[in-house]
C-alpha cells in the first residue's frame, strides 16, 4: 500500500515480477478490497502465484512512529512484517516510511546477537561496474563509534553473503583518508575497525572518502545515517539533473536530434548504466528477518527490482549465511577478548614476580 | 605553488585570467627562479600587470597545521595571506593544503566580530541555472548549533553581497523535511535559525534534503564540515563517472560516434553546464580578508575560474559589505537580545509582584 503512488504502481511490479520469476510466489498484504480491484484491472485476479493477506490500516508517510507502532496493529506494513516472523513469507519488502518500517521490524522481529542497531544498506554502482555497499542510509542519525563498528561487520558479512566474495573491502566513510581525519566519532570507530583488522576478522582499507562510493576502491562503505542519507539523496539529485540536462539538450535542435536517433544504442546503454531503479531495494540490515526497502517514488520497474533484491537474497539464503556468519564473528571476537585478558592478566603476573 | 601541479597549471592560469581582464593586476607568491623560468617558458616574462613575491618555502598537503603554521614561516601561502593582510594584496587564491590555508587565515587575518569559526563555502550549479551555495564543506568537522547558527548568517550575507539578491533562501541539510528529523545538533540549529526567522534576520525555509542542493529550492545550503565535506565528494565522484560512462558509451561504435559529432552542440553544452571547473573557487568565508581555495585537481581553466571568483568577490566590495552587514547584523542582534532580555525581566517582576 506504501510509497508515493501505492498499489497502482505496487501491484503491476508484482506481476512483472512474477512473470519473470516461475517459482516465486507473492502475498499481497494490505486493504483487500482495493487489491482485488487493482488486480482485476490487471487481468491477474486469479493468478496462481498471488495470495491476499487483508489489513484494514495503512501507515502513512506522516504517522509518527508511536502511532505506527502502537495504534495500528493491523497496518499493512504490520502485517506483512508478522508474516516474515511466523515464517509465511520469507521476505518482505514495502514503499512505506522508512521510519516507520525499521521501527515495526526491529518491534517484531528483533535484532541479531551483537547487534545494537539495525543499519539500512544501499547498493550503488560504481566505475569498475560492480555495486558498492553502502550503510547506515538514515536508520540512525546520531551514532556512536561502537554502532559504525557494528555498521561494517554487518556489511561486510552482507556483502560476502550475496556478492559471494570473501573477505570484502571495507572503507570508513571520512573527510580524507589520513587517519587524524575527522570528527572523534569516527575517528574512535577507525581504531576500533583496526583492531578487528588486526584480528583477521574484517578486511578493513581504512578512511575513503566520497568519491570512493563510485570508483569502486572498496566494497563496502560505512558511515552514519546522517551522512548517509545526505548523500544518497544528493547523488539521486544530481543524477535526476544530468537526466534533465541530457534530455534537454539534446532535443534543443532538429541536428541534435538526429544525433540523439544515431546514437539511440549508446544513450540507451548510458540509461541503463546510470538508472537508478536498478538499484532499488535498500535491506535493513541487522535484523533476525528480511525487510527490504524501496524507495517511495519508485515506480514499477523499480519496484519490481526492489522484489527482486528480497528474491535474490532469499534463494542465496543470506539470512542464515548472515546469522552464522554474525555467530561465528561474536565467536571469534570473545574468544580475541579472552585471549586479549588472558595475555593482559600474565603481563599483569609478570609485573607482579618481577 | 600550490595544488596538484603547482606553478604548470597556477601560472598558465593567471597569464589566461589577465588576458580576459585587462584591469587586474596578479602578484605571484612562491619561490621566485621558479616562478621566472615558467613565465619565461610562457613567454611572459615581462608581463606589465604580473609581479613577484619570494617566498623560501611551500606547505605541502602532507605538512600538519603544527608545521605550515608555526615552522614554516616564510611559505608561499603564508606570505600570500600576508599580502592581503598589509592591504598589497585584495585577495589571496590558493590550490594548496585546504586545513593550512585555513589555519593560516585564521592565524593572520582573525575572524569578523560576532564569527568563532570561519566556513569553507562553495557554489554548486543547480537545475534552474542559478548557484546555489553551500557550506562548510570542510573547515569544521565537528560542529555545534551555534556554528552551523553562524554559517547561515554568513552564507546568506555572502550570497547577497555576491548576488545582489536581498533576503536570500536559507535551507538547513537534514535528513527530512519535517522538524522533528535529524541528529541533535541540527535540531538545536534549526531552533535558533528559527528565531532569526521571526526577528526578519534570515529568510530561513527550514530543513532542506540532499537533492535541494542542485534544485533551486534554496539559496544557501548550510551543514557541518564533514557532512558537507563527503556530500561535495560525493557528488563529484558521481559528476566524474558520469562523464566517463557518457564517453566510453558514445565512443563504443561508429554509429555512436557519427551521432556524437551531429549532436556535438548539444553534447559541447552538457559538459559546459555540468563542467565543475566553473565552479572552482570556495571562499574561506567569515575572514577579516578574502581568501580564495582552489581544488588540488584544478587544471589551468579550473584554476582561472578560482582567480576571477576572487576578483569578482573584490570588484563587488564583499569584504566591506559584509563587514558592514555583520556589524548590523550584531548591532540588531543584540538589540533583539535587550527586547528579549526587557520582557524575560518584566515577566520576572510581574512572577514577583503576583
Amino acid at each position: 500500500m506504501g510509497g508515493d503512488h501505492g498499489i497502482s504502481v505496487t501491484i503491476p511490479a508484482c506481476i512483472a515480477f512474477l512473470k519473470q520469476t516461475p517459482d516465486a510466489e507473492l502475498v499481497l498484504v494490505g486493504m483487500q478490497d482495493q487489491i482485488v480491484d487493482q488486480l482485476k484491472r490487471l487481468r491477474a485476479e486469479n493468478h496462481p502465484r498471488i495470495s491476499i493477506k487483508n489489513a484494514t490500516e495503512v501507515v502513512t508517510m506522516e504517522d509518527p512512529l508511536e502511532i505506527a507502532l502502537r495504534k495500528k496493529r493491523d497496518s499493512s506494513m504490520r502485517v506483512a512484517i508478522e508474516q516474515v516472523k511466523s515464517g509465511e513469507a520469507q521476505a518482505c519488502v514495502s514503499a512505506g516510511n522508512t521510519g516507520a518500517l525499521m521501527a515495526i521490524s526491529r518491534y517484531l522481529l528483533r535484532t541479531l546477537p551483537g547487534v545494537d542497531r539495525p543499519a539500512i544498506c544501499a547498493i550503488l554502482p560504481n566505475q569498475k561496474g560492480g555495486p558498492t555497499y553502502a550503510l547506515d542510509l538514515g536508520a540512525n542519525v546520531d551514532c556512536e563509534a561502537e554502532h559504525l563498528h557494528q555498521f561494517a561487520i554487518m556489511g561486510s558479512l552482507l556483502f560476502s553473503a550475496v556478492e559471494d566474495v570473501p573477505n570484502p573491502r571495507v572503507g570508513l566513510l571520512n573527510v580524507g583518508t589520513e587517519e587524524i581525519k575527522g570528527n572523534e566519532v569516527v575517528k574512535e570507530a577507525g581504531e576500533l575497525l583496526k583492531t578487528e583488522a588486526r584480528k583477521g576478522s574484517l578486511n578493513y582499507l581504512g578512511n575513503v572518502e566520497g568519491n570512493d562510493l563510485f570508483e569502486g576502491t572498496c566494497d563496502v562503505v560505512v558511515c552514519d545515517g546522517f551522512v548517509g542519507n545526505v548523500t544518497l539523496k544528493s547523488v539521486e539529485g544530481l543524477g535526476r539533473f544530468f537526466r534533465n540536462v541530457l534530455v534537454s539538450e539534446l532535443k534543443s535542435s532538429p541536428l541534435n536530434m538526429l544525433g540523439a536517433l544515431l546514437a539511440r544504442k549508446a544513450l540507451k546503454s548510458i540509461r541503463e548504466r546510470l538508472n537508478p531503479s536498478r538499484f532499488n531495494g535498500a535491506s535493513l540490515l541487522g535484523l533476525k528477518g528480511l525487510v527490504f526497502k524501496s524507495h517511495g517514488s519508485a515506480d514499477a520497474f523499480a519496484f519490481e527490482w526492489a522484489i527482486r533484491r528480497a528474491y535474490d537474497a532469499v534463494n542465496s539464503n543470506v539470512m542464515l549465511r548472515i546469522s552464522t556468519m554474525m555467530a561465528e564473528f561474536l565467536q571469534k571476537s570473545e574468544n580475541g577478548n579472552d585471549a586479549d585478558g588472558t595475555a593482559a592478566q600474565s603481563e599483569i603476573q609478570e609485573q607482579k614476580s618481577a
